[in-house]
């Protein structure tokens, strides 16, 4: 297996560029600092677009290679016209998509090479909440579950770490289990 | 103005529905208590691609008419591919999401034509959390920013209290500015 250890690509991971990263970010901190964006535009009913494309990162105004485009909307039994999922249900797959990034991250750094990773996010809500049907109900999840399922060449214990690491470092964990601060602005001319 | 406040598509919202909806619900609250559902499959290294299909609501296990894959990815100043957004994007996707089809909803029973619903949605993030360099960063997001324009057939500050109502009754913002418990199973074989 010292193949496998000494190769610097690793679960598709560069770790060297990883490393790499992690040390230049060290010597410049504020390199780290980064502004995301979502730009959405309303379509019909409950039907709206968001286009995902510029950033700001290591210093720099940057994009992304393409621009990205999603719709959302409601299905039929929430009155919409299913044009595309929830907004609740992108929340379940950027959590997905959090905690295995960082889980492949991980597992390379710690020489471990992943066969297969999978999880299912589900997420419990009662629409009482937003319906304002009672005010004893909240708007948002009252909880989520994540059930992953990991392969690799390591002990079960390692591959448990490994999820557990990345749920100790998922910025959307943080989101969704922590506060956030959010302000509203509204322009109408 | 009668024939817009009286016909029952507004905004592309039917009303009628949306009212009898929230009638139904009323009668039977225990429709309203719905699973949203992402399944997840990694790719490799920061690259994987959630399936969104099968939902529960209404008393019954239902399929959207689609299923909806949405790929996430770091760019290459992250170490990945840029294969699509980042997790943390799409949960700006599924705020501004959020906020504009309660926005649509909402102005439609109010009896107020929309013409035009933009927001920018941005949120700054030190990744010296998610590198684990500084123990005193938090993973998530520090602060999240919404900026609406919202044009309509109604004065200023009914369109502001459009988006005040939006934020009140929103899942997404709830999830982004609450807790939520988010439990962690893992299965190695």
């Amino acid at each position: 297996m010292s193949t496998a250890l000494n190769d610097s690509t690793r679960n598709g991971v560069d770790t060297a560029t990883l490393f790499a990263t992690i040390d230049a970010v060290k010597a410049a901190p504020e390199a780290a600092r980064f502004q995301f964006r979502a730009h959405n535009e309303w379509l019909s009913g409950t039907h709206n677009r968001s286009t995902i494309h510029d950033y700001f990162g290591v210093g720099d105004e940057r994009t992304h290679e393409r621009t990205f485009t999603f719709e959302a909307d409601h299905p039929a039994v929430l009155v919409g016209r299913d044009n595309g999922p929830t907004p609740v249900e992108y929340v379940l797959h950027a959590l997905a998509a959090c905690l295995t990034a960082g889980l492949a991250n991980i597992a390379a750094a710690r020489g471990i090479r992943l066969s297969e990773v999978r999880s299912t996010v589900s997420g419990d809500i009662d629409l009482n909440g937003i319906l304002g049907l009672d005010p004893a109900v909240r708007n948002g999840y009252q909880g989520i579950t994540v059930r992953f399922t990991v392969k690799g060449d390591a002990p079960a214990e390692d591959l448990r770490r490994l999820v557990e690491q990345s749920q100790a470092r998922s910025a959307v964990l943080d989101v969704i289990t922590n506060q956030v601060p959010v302000t509203v602005e509204v322009t109408t001319a």
